[in-house]
């Protein structure tokens, strides 16, 4: 499973009072703490506190002077992308692509000279598409984009969209079909990501409707997550939901004390 | 999600000792516990303590006396089953026929007989295929011989046979793509039920391996579960997970305290 830590985003109080500052530190703790929970990408995101490339420039550098762990680039902005991506040491994850064509002409070619990730979303000029049927074609799009581009295939990260269960309730039936027709439309397989706490906005019981909404989904063939690395029963989830899908080997102490 | 609870079933030491003894006490706590717990069966296994389908009656009778909730006759003996369900105050679900053809012509009669539900086990002379498309195979002939002795399609619960994680690790995914296909095998579709704590046998963590695996099973279709209904967590994930199918309407305090 690859995991994509959350925390580093501006929509927390404490990081976009950091970024504002430019005080490292509450980044660096962050970036830490998620590193240390095992995450394979650290997703930073400077959201509506500036415009500015060169301060998501600066998170990054921030980040990467703690840990080694690679960077997701969390901005729909082209600019934004392609000065903060030079920042990065390691080959990123962008977060993220829609399906729109102007979008995809501008970011698949920085995501190929950088030999970068995307995540792509099945979203077009029209919005999200209510069915599994619509999305899996805007999906085909974004795989034929990419390669087009030169990016393989499995450096897409497909994502369902997982919506609220509070307000969509159908939808959550939908992504799980969505997600099970991703990995038959290129070999090799694209990634199936989403970003999980959408499932839970606005609910009781956050954690417990994300982290068996997170087994469903694994179930359905996801092997990538947005979510917070620092829930230790989401990991629990995480581990034993990889067991059963036979990606790990079984071994009675596979959770780690 | 119909829940058949599992803990009237003499391999347990309370319940074999009652059953010797001839004691209704244990078998009807158990019978008033779990219908608390909100059983929509309750199994009565005589398991190899007896093979008297008097003595299967007689374990039947005490837990009708204190509740009501159907009963779940557990047995492969069709002289069992024969006796067994002449006790039965509601129509009862049978566990199980395998789709052995000498297995089917006995049971499926009675179970015509008695309007009653019935567990097919895609198992044949051959013992218990290793893939999916096998399984789905036996499934359908466990469907067509319900349909040709009048049992119809939605009083066959198919079971797609969850196998020990530590000992068949590849297993438990092939048992959510068995899973998946069953819906589509009869219209009405078939319910799709399991029985939930084989995946766990041997393993530390079992209730954790339990509870994720039953979300991703829900995930796959499974309305129907044979378990421990007296798990907190395991009914919190049933209920959770009921509401991401869209089975129930969401509110926010879906989750009693």
């Amino acid at each position: 499973m690859i995991i994509i830590g959350e925390r580093i985003n501006t929509g927390f109080k404490d990081i976009k009072e950091a970024v504002m500052a430019h005080d490292p530190k509450p980044l660096q703790e962050w970036a830490r703490k998620q590193a240390a929970a095992g995450c394979d990408y650290i997703d930073v995101n400077l959201g509506a506190v500036s415009s500015k490339g060169s301060d998501m420039a600066w998170m990054i550098e921030q980040v990467q002077a703690v840990v080694d762990t690679p960077i997701s680039i969390d901005t729909n902005k082209e600019a934004i992308l392609a000065e903060a991506i030079k920042a990065c040491k390691k080959p990123p994850l962008v977060n993220s692509t829609t399906a729109a064509q102007a979008k995809m002409d501008a970011f698949f070619p920085i995501v190929a000279d950088y030999h970068a990730s995307i995540i792509g979303l099945p979203i077009d000029e029209a919005g999200t598409p209510k069915n599994a049927e619509k999305r899996v074609e805007l999906a085909a799009l974004l795989l034929a984009k990419a390669m087009e581009c030169g990016v393989p295939t499995d450096h897409v990260f497909l994502d369902p969209i997982v919506m609220p269960l509070k307000f969509l309730q159908d939808q959550a039936k939908v992504v799980l079909e969505t997600a099970r027709q991703y990995p038959l439309l290129a070999d090799p397989a694209p990634h199936i990501v989403c970003g999980l706490s959408n499932i839970s906005n606005k609910t009781l019981h956050k954690k417990l409707i994300d982290r068996t909404y997170l087994a469903m989904l694994i179930g359905a063939g996801l092997d990538a997550v947005i979510a917070d690395a620092m829930d230790v029963e989401l990991r629990q989830t995480i581990l034993t939901a990889e067991l059963l899908m036979n990606r790990q080997i079984y071994a009675d102490s596979y959770i780690p004390a």
